[in-house]
């Protein structure tokens, strides 16, 4: 075999069987096979797309690259919950606490922001002392303690992904959905999980643009679970406008925060709908019993103790939490409407801002963001506040390229 | 400008400015931009295409990567000719001296052999003493004083093409008819001739499979050859069946040599034609003027003379050339009509006697190849010699493999 041959046939657009995946992404992972011999692969692969069978047998490789977590010493039915990212998705941070407050295990890996998308590690990371970097022991222990404990992917979990994923970022080939599910599921399945509820996002401030895409990433995600034989269920979510009011690290636990002692809005109602399903998945009740069960937690305080409970096993002190002292409010220049708020254009702002990063070696800094004042639906008058920036630097933006007035 | 973006734009199949063209190829050839997306560019462009203007764009920075040569110190219309390659091709070896002979002074830049396709270089290297290395000061005055000079591609003559060309090697992104375009006309425009000859090939033994893609090659070289206002004309011949009987560094050598001195055949009608072309082309004379031209300087030895004059010149010894003296006769297991000889397998055949290279840090033994006994229409008995192999190791093959006989 030879990987010159085996690029050449996925060029003209011909599957690639099991031998020929292991050759080409194990000699990579090994040295044998060059970046620049992979990525010319990866972008083939790109245009002229996978079969299932290729990708199943990929995920297979990604998978077998490193460790499976046995998360079998942990009692009950383990549900894990994945976002494909957004601007302002602070989900994970409201609805472990919530479902490990009805006694549902959540073992949750997390990763790191890249580009206007948002990290749920960066976001832990606004608290001070907490610990993302738990060993697998410390990991299941947490779990088995309090339900609910997030790490980063730990170092030998899927480390074919870990290269490729670094190398497709670079190269211009991120967009493949093929790609990106078996990047996705590899993880959750060598995570260890026995059910994974998938929240796919469609819209300008997501990986997926078109709700066309969103459904083949969600079948193929759901299929490729079931190959593998995990209960996976996806839904499908919009992010055309930022999630919730915050954008930004610290801005963002503190949103989450709210919603779990009881702040209303569309955020708290997706929480809800995302919790409703994990626990009817993970307990086998009705929608409408685990629906019951996750309003009662949150109202009674239990979803907020236990996020509190959370914070603390992993080292953090949640009185640390720190946003900036500088803010510059930003004013409507009309009168209107409000028709749209531009989740990609936020997302963008709040890197600018220094709460994201461009590339993987970038510093953030977890106290500057963005909080939306007005929503979509809302009247505005000249001068009203739109949003407030939480600056450590100063800025001038133009309200029109965040928000459609008319 | 970031070539993430450049990549991704290319990826959706959308058009590259030529500032996006300079950043990403200058970018390459000065290292800013990584090997690694380069072929990521690469493969996306072989999948998606290129538009004229894209292609125009890119000879246009190919050529300005290095220098162009200045041949206008030598008098008279200059005419390059440029085969896209096969196997047994040693038509160069012999038009040059033709052409040369009748006053058309013949600048040649050749390769090396890769794969099962060989190069002038390696074949004149089989002549002792032989400099294929010539300064572009050698290169012009030899042409001056004897009409006909071959010499390697110059250091700094589109550098960007050897570096992209060697990165295409070895990332399944050699089969892209506007690059393999680019290739091989920016150099022909950097060499500085004022008509070219193209003659591409097109067969199982050939870069060009199909007529389709041959004529679209022909097309958009010569399209690019008008845009840059060099006459360009393009023939398509046939390499499905090895040119001529030799194949082999010094076999070919010693093949044109016959052919110069006589020996008939559809190798020499070939030669011919292209001389005849190439002659009527730079003297602006009648198709029918030149080929009488071109036959009589062949039958009163002044080609063959050409060809003793201009291998003296660049200080090689005739005498020298040596075939192996260990020979096999593969013979024919079956009786019948030889139906085909098949270009591809005799190339890769000749590749494994060791007179081509599969990687450019081979060794070539020069000495070493294929000489075909039967031509295609011949009748043959079992036991009858189909080819005999000059070798310098043991070997047995099954003539099944090179011959149809039916």
């Amino acid at each position: 075999m030879n990987i010159v041959e085996i690029i050449n046939k996925k060029r003209v657009g011909e599957e690639l069987n099991k031998e020929e995946l292991v050759f080409a992404f194990n000699g990579y992972l090994n040295g044998g096979v060059k970046d620049y011999q992979m990525s010319s692969l990866l972008m083939a692969i790109c245009i002229n797309g996978m079969s299932d069978k290729e990708t199943f047998d990929l995920v297979d490789i990604f998978i077998k690259s490193g460790d499976v977590l046995d998360l079998s010493m942990i009692p009950g039915i383990k549900i894990d919950k994945h976002s494909t990212g957004g601007v302002g998705d602070k989900v994970t941070l409201i609805i472990g606490p919530i479902v490990a407050s009805l006694g549902v295990p959540v073992p949750k890996m997390s990763g790191r922001g890249l580009g206007h998308t948002g990290g749920t590690i960066d976001k832990l990371e606004s608290i001070k002392g907490f610990n993302v970097n738990l060993t697998e022991e410390e990991f299941i222990n947490q779990i088995k303690n309090i339900g609910f404990a997030v790490t980063s992917q730990t170092k030998n979990l899927c480390p074919m992904d870990k290269v490729i994923y670094a190398l497709r970022d670079v190269t211009g080939t991120v967009a493949s959905i093929p790609l990106i599910a078996t990047s996705i599921m590899s993880k959750k399945i060598a995570g260890g999980a026995d059910k994974i509820l998938l929240d796919v996002k469609v819209g300008d401030g997501a990986l997926m643009k078109t709700m066309e895409d969103a459904e083949k990433l969600a079948d193929i995600m759901e299929r490729i679970g079931k190959y593998y034989g995990k209960d996976v269920e996806c839904e499908i979510t919009d992010m055309n406008t930022p999630l919730g009011d915050n954008i930004g690290n610290a801005l963002e636990v503190i949103e989450a925060m709210d919603i779990l002692k009881g702040k209303e809005g569309s955020l708290r109602d997706l929480c809800v709908k995302v919790s409703t399903e994990m626990v009817s998945m993970a307990k086998g009740i009705s929608v409408e019993e685990a629906n019951k069960e996750v309003l009662e937690t949150l109202h009674n305080g239990n979803a907020y103790n236990k996020f509190l409970e959370f914070v603390k096993a992993q080292g953090g002190d949640i009185t640390s939490l720190k946003v900036s002292d500088k803010t510059i409010d930003v004013k409507s220049d009309k009168e209107g409407t409000i028709t749209r708020i531009k989740a990609l254009a936020c997302g963008m702002l709040s890197v600018t801002l220094g709460a994201g990063r461009m590339s993987k070696e970038d510093d953030i800094d977890h106290s500057v963001g963005i909080v939306l004042k007005k929503h979509i639906g809302d009247h505005v008058n000249v001068g009203d506040t739109l949003c407030t920036l939480y600056v450590n630097k100063d800025i001038e933006i133009n309200p029109n390229d965040y928000f459609e007035i008319s």
